[in-house]
């Protein structure tokens, strides 16, 4: 079996352009055959919209993008092409009549996909000659950016192709899911299938709105799913005692009409048994407190993510933020020093140099650093800050001769760690640059981080303390980028 | 109505410990009765677990906490509660005995709240003597970080107390859903228990195992629930045609047996209507392509948030990185700086001031810089870069007479910006620091950025493409933070 190096698409709609747009960018040739007269545009343009998203999301050089070719006939689109992917209608009959038609003018290896999202897949390849190289390989929408495929042989599809197709998505980003078991709608879809139906009734009902109903998903639950499934989450729902205490607890509640589907399986002592033991291997080493924090942590990252979107409980973050600024009493930042920008500063822009800027923040530091009883003496007895990381942004320019002021806000601090935000302010007011910095108490003579004095600790205490009502600044935490 | 200041939570588990954390951290004094004898235990550690989260999450200063209270009965603990929270067991008649309790026990305008997932506020709240001034609120696991709330009063539930109930929860950070139609399950349950509820026919069936069924929903749609629900990443699927094409498209598939939910609503015309209409106002002044752009933008937040957390969609993002870094062709970062540390540049703890880094990093940019054509005759015309932000970091000190040398690496650059990556290695080729650094072409007499000229632009093209096959630094694009 050759490598996958040239791929055909057989219908170019959301589906088929998210496939081409993933193979292309992934280095792979791609041709196309979609009879609709405004395929060809619109799937260049979801290539447009996939390229924009992929250089966003991957950190690390993409491979030159494969060509993209648009075939006149289906018969000349699979010709030349390893692995061939059919998007057309969800209609069994037509997937029939079209993977078969595939069959015959494909290559020999070929390995022959479809898209559907719930037809059985020895049924739409019932017409074809060799459908030992065919399967199901059903993506999701944004298909260029969500990882998941469900690969799904039919009764005659070969070992061997199920693996081809494990390979294959895999390098290109993908996390293929083998559904072992034949069934309508495979596994995801009818997860999807059994909400989407309860959500059109709570609508038909006038239970709920089409925007009640979604915002009841991504502010709550919609979030956990992100990372964790419905298991895993109902696992750490049970708390210390586990998923068999979360089924004894919460199994009574399947016989109460929470939802249309009233056709439940019988928690049998077998069945919860079942489920415990398959969720003790899910969660494998994981212990109950880690996997808690971690569910946490991965919460908290998509919230700060969201929020950075204004968009959903992101903005409902933002929005909380705000309103804790607002009503948090108000501290001072610290003046720590002042100057005027000598020759000696200027460089050949006829500006002060950018090194300079880091070097005021440095002076600001040494002031803050003997407010809190970082002296000589303390570093005769062999204790320092060292600055392990500096974000400096330039925001105006000084000229030979401006004056000048630092202003220093404590944004955190621990034992070993403090974590700073200068600005740089021209005597006029404007901010000409800002520094955030990261220290280290380090003891100088061992060469290794360690613990500041309990005095010193306690000083930067009290003067956090008077700082505690600042508003965070906006641009804390920020990172260089390039959209 | 007086406002919230003091809650009560009767009974402490999972849910009303949560309760309890978000309380007390949005600034709440709690008062807590539940007579399990591990109750105090497992709350004080959720409240830690909540206050550690809460650090993270929230980039604002938070309000002092309240104090927390056990108390030995239950009047004790609502005697002086301005909002009480019943989380107990999900028994109707369980619900029905403490509601009462509280009612008696409770101060006249106390606001009354159960945590029930699903049973009917009126039937709970049968024996109370006040129930105009108690409601559901019904929040989701963990309640300290997931900001949704279903609001559903009863038949005798006063206006007023939805609308006191909606405040108070907003200003704890929440997003409250008003349930306006009383039915079992409210909103979300309705949907999260038909999603289970087929989940565990899957396992009862030998389809998936709970870890297939979990991984189904964490890399594919879970991770656009976390912000946009199922009617609108559904409005998008249709295309530019929006809801009533994918009504249309996909209508037909509610008769198909993907899901045990086969009791479906008849899509009449009305109905589809309704749903398209809904959908309209909930995107709003959205166009599809804008929301197509930030549902993109959304899932690509998510996934390099959860790649940090090296966690589900994030470990597979990690890992295909890893591959493309591996497979692409590699070039070489430039030398474009070096020297030896002069006695100026040693600082009072013995090694090299922090600006000397920034300053070789300028060295290197300025190296650069003549290399692509922006030389004296470019400033003279009036143009040249400036830096607008810089992020260093320091792995090592440089002692006087250290000779050092510079690499440097372009991250990424268009008509006006360029991101360069520089390290500054001692001659023992020891990594001493990094300085990330974005440059803006300027015209230096309007001072505003401009485009570089195109022979600029093609000599850093060339540079480029020279190093395209480069890993990406892992520590580029890094902010500053403190866990």
């Amino acid at each position: 079996m050759s490598a996958v190096r040239h791929c055909a698409i057989i219908g170019g709609g959301v589906i088929g352009g998210g496939w081409a747009a993933r193979f292309l960018l992934a280095g792979h040739d791609v041709t196309v055959f979609d009879p609709h007269p405004e395929a060809e545009r619109r799937l260049r343009e979801m290539v447009t919209l996939a390229e924009r998203a992929w250089k966003k999301l991957i950190a690390a050089p993409l491979p030159p993008m494969g060509h993209l070719h648009f075939a006149s006939t289906l018969a000349e689109a699979v010709a030349e092409a390893d692995l061939i992917q059919e998007s057309a209608p969800e209609v069994e009959s037509i997937k029939q009549k079209i993977l078969s038609e595939i069959d015959r003018a494909a290559k020999p290896d070929a390995l022959i996909c479809s898209s559907t999202s719930g037809l059985l897949p020895t049924r739409i390849s019932a017409e074809m000659q060799r459908p030992e190289r065919f399967l199901v390989a059903h993506p999701f929408n944004p298909v260029y950016l969500l990882p998941l495929v469900e690969l799904c042989g039919g009764e005659r599809t070969a070992p061997e192709t199920i693996a081809r197709a494990k390979a294959f998505f895999a390098s290109i980003g993908m996390h293929p899911l083998h559904v072992r078991k034949e069934i309508d709608g495979f596994i995801a879809d009818r997860l999807l299938e059994a909400l989407w139906r309860e959500a059109l009734w709570l609508v038909h009902d006038g239970v709920a709105t089409v925007e009640e109903v979604d915002d009841a998903i991504r502010f709550g639950a919609g979030m956990r799913w992100a990372f964790m499934g419905t298991f895993q989450i109902y696992r750490l729902a049970g708390g210390e005692a586990g998923m068999r205490h979360f089924m004894a607890q919460f199994g009574p509640a399947l016989q109460l009409p929470w939802t249309k589907l009233m056709d439940v399986p019988e928690l049998t002592d077998a069945f919860i048994d079942q489920i415990a033991v398959q969720s003790d291997d899910q969660s494998g080493s994981w212990g109950f407190r880690v996997l808690e924090a971690k569910r946490d942590d991965c919460l908290i990252s998509i919230m700060r993510a969201l929020k950075a979107q204004d968009f959903g409980a992101g903005a409902t973050l933002a929005s909380f933020e705000a309103q804790l600024g607002r009503t948090a009493p108000q501290g001072a930042p610290l003046r720590l020093y002042q100057g005027r920008v000598p020759p000696e500063w200027i460089d050949y822009n006829g500006h002060m140099n950018d090194s300079r800027y880091v070097e005021i923040c440095g002076y600001a530091t040494d002031a803050l650093l003997a407010k809190i009883g970082m002296d000589a003496a303390m570093l005769e007895r062999g204790f320092s800050y060292y600055t392990v990381e500096s974000h400096i942004r330039h925001l105006d320019e000084m000229k030979l001769g401006d004056g000048f002021f630092t202003t220093t806000q404590i944004l955190s601090h621990d034992e070993k760690r403090l974590r700073l935000y200068h600005r740089v302010l021209r005597n006029d007011g404007t901010e000409v640059a800002t520094g955030e910095q990261m220290l280290l108490h380090v003891d100088t003579r061992a060469h290794r981080a360690t613990e500041a004095a309990a005095e010193v600790q306690a000083k930067l205490g009290d003067l956090a303390t008077a700082q505690a009502g600042l508003p965070w600044p906006a641009e804390a935490g920020r990172a260089i980028g390039m959209k």
